[in-house]
């Protein structure tokens, strides 16, 4: 059984903060002050450019995927770490274009993030033969899946509801049509078990400062199936995915399996704090997350719902249906979130009314939840929201 | 004047070291680990979410490109950090050869960094329209620019041989021949005065892990012309290139200007380091710099040449075609610079016989030059490198 106690106390957690917010931010893993410390001095300070060997800098891309793996289904080997998960949807994409070179159409779901929207426009343009990117309603993909499609390119759990794809489902889909898949796995990754083997995904790309943790813009991660990790050519060919990049050769030569999908020099500051963040999964069982996840999420919206009636609840019922985050939708609700922000209840807004909570195990407490619930109901029932100052937007919401 | 005693004494270096590799990787400045652990305990650690607006992380790539601006003669709001520079190649070649429909041709150089050439093959093969990446030796290009071309691909300061390329030149040519020019400044900036608008260069990218010492695999930055900035379209073109990360449009709308060569979420831990080393730069002065660095580099040419007649000098014998770094051929080079290191003169190898050794006013004294000399004539009078130990070859050379 995993123990939660113990992994809150990995955390540095703010006074009289309950938060709510992992889904877009996770908090700082204690461990992770005093990796960087040592990075930064020991590694980066005393060893200088020795550092890419004796530190272990050039393998950590590859020593942080292997530890991802787990969390997402794959084995050691078949995941990488990287540049940012935008830039991460467009290697996939342009992988799985080049794998399906008949075809034109990119399908997507309108609950997509949109940087996977823009980044798959992005390399339509720079394509320029004709790709079409199909937007259709979440609840449509499985009846939009022709044989027209090249390639599916879904976000597993929707960022503003939380509504959860079933991953295996629409791959067995896609895979009967001839199309290839590509998942993002943003709002998956650390949040709920996720099977990419299982499910026999071709591509998954996902991101490591949500629920897992790893600092804001920490590196993003990609999967290759290893029946393409062989055959998936890098568009971005950068020197790191090289087969041989210290022989500095004038030829690119894609390097062998996932490897490849390394593009430039890794950010080893960042990949500092993510392997310290990374320390914290050691114990956790994801299927003991996944249903205390569905306990706290549960609890909020039965006791939100039967205090705020203002509030609907934007996620799906069926906690079987969602991810680990619960959205309620608001008219008021840019308002309404700087009111419990500023009484320490932090979730996030999503234009143009979702209010979001994010509900995390490894640092969120049943206690935590009914204060929540108690300040929401507050903040909600008297109007405390209808203030100017918490109509003021911020450049991010 | 530049005081580089004082500049010398905001970083840290370790005892019995001769640092003669900022080329490759700049040393920590002392002020990176408080700015980092601040970022981390302050800002991450308490601020979670609201980091994004409270401590501005979200201007950051634009802030800290105002500061580096000045340095390769740009202007505030025409420069922006992230992704790697591997990443920026790609952006602004495809950004070009877009404003160049009708022409086919790449050209660069032998001498450019194999990255730059990979991720030029990369995007030609993605666009699948037969255009041609025509590589030519160093000393060709110039007379290679002909109507054929869309743009040139030209590292400004070669990274073997430190051989300097005419910018203004160049630059012109291209024009004349109605070719744009995309300028990496990996070697430049920092390095040596460069001048962007002066120069008329169209795009410029570069990296700050070198001379500008933001740590092992920092962000790169891009530089835009004014003239393209509104209309050069990035083919990376994630979210937060948008001119509206926040309302969350399915449809992609390039931001203002250099905005738009944003794409993903910024690395905020890895730009906190980055900014305390920026601040190195504020009381130097580049012509000074330039100065300091032809002193040291003439003399260690001087010295090494006196007593080593076995090294090749490979570097241009004229100062003002060479940048910050000086290098020599030596059969043996490999076990040489493993033998150097192990006597604390650290410099860098580069197959397949190149001795690299950067020279760094910032943080390098001609006393230091002065001992280098001394230990080189060492190493390669007494064959001190002639060792089995010597010879084994580490993952990053």
């Amino acid at each position: 059984m995993t123990d939660f106690t113990a992994t809150r106390a990995m955390f540095h957690m703010p006074e009289d903060v309950i938060y709510l917010d992992g889904n877009s931010l996770g908090p700082l893993p204690r461990a992770a002050m005093e990796r960087m410390q040592g990075t930064l001095r020991d590694e980066w300070g005393e060893m200088l450019i020795t550092g890419w060997n004796r530190a272990g800098w050039m393998a950590q891309p590859r020593d942080i995927g292997d530890r991802i793996a787990r969390l997402i289904g794959a084995e050691a080997g078949q995941v990488v770490l990287g540049d940012t998960l935008s830039i991460k949807v467009y290697q996939a994409l342009a992988a799985a274009l080049e794998l399906r070179p008949d075809r034109r159409v990119i399908l997507t779901d309108s609950g997509n993030f949109p940087s996977d929207l823009y980044m798959a426009e992005g390399l339509i343009r720079t394509l320029d033969r004709g790709h079409e990117l199909r937007i259709v309603a979440p609840e449509e993909v499985a009846g939009a899946i022709t044989d027209e499609v090249a390639v599916t390119l879904i976000t597993e759990v929707d960022y503003r509801t939380g509504r959860l794809h079933d991953m295996a489902d629409v791959t067995a889909r896609a895979h009967a049509a001839g199309a290839l898949t590509v998942w993002d796995l943003a709002h998956s990754a650390g949040a709920l078990p996720v099977d990419v083997a299982g499910a026999g995904a071709d591509f998954a790309v996902g991101c490591t400062y949500k629920y897992l943790n790893g600092g804001p813009g920490a590196p993003a991660f990609i999967y290759v199936a290893p029946r393409h990790a062989e055959t998936a050519f890098p568009a971005l060919s950068g020197w790191l995915g090289h087969d041989a990049p210290f022989a500095f050769e004038p030829a690119y030569r894609p390097g062998a399996g996932i490897e490849r999908m390394r593009v430039g020099t890794p950010p080893v500051l960042a990949m500092a704090a993510l392997e310290a963040a990374t320390d914290v999964w050691d114990g956790v069982d994801m299927d003991d997350l996944r249903a205390r996840s569905i306990e706290l999420s549960e609890m909020f919206i039965k006791g939100v719902e039967a205090a705020c009636p203002m509030l609907t609840l934007a996620s799906p019922r069926d906690p079987a249906q969602r991810g680990s985050q619960v959205s309620f939708r608001f008219e008021e609700g840019y308002a309404a979130m700087q009111a419990l922000i500023a009484r320490g209840v932090i979730g996030d807004f999503r234009a143009p009314d979702i209010m979001r909570f994010g509900f995390t195990p490894l640092y969120i407490s049943e206690a935590e939840v009914e204060t929540a619930i108690r300040i929401v109901t507050d903040v909600m029932q008297n109007r405390l929201w209808d203030l100017p100052e918490h109509r003021t937007r911020h450049a991010v919401t």
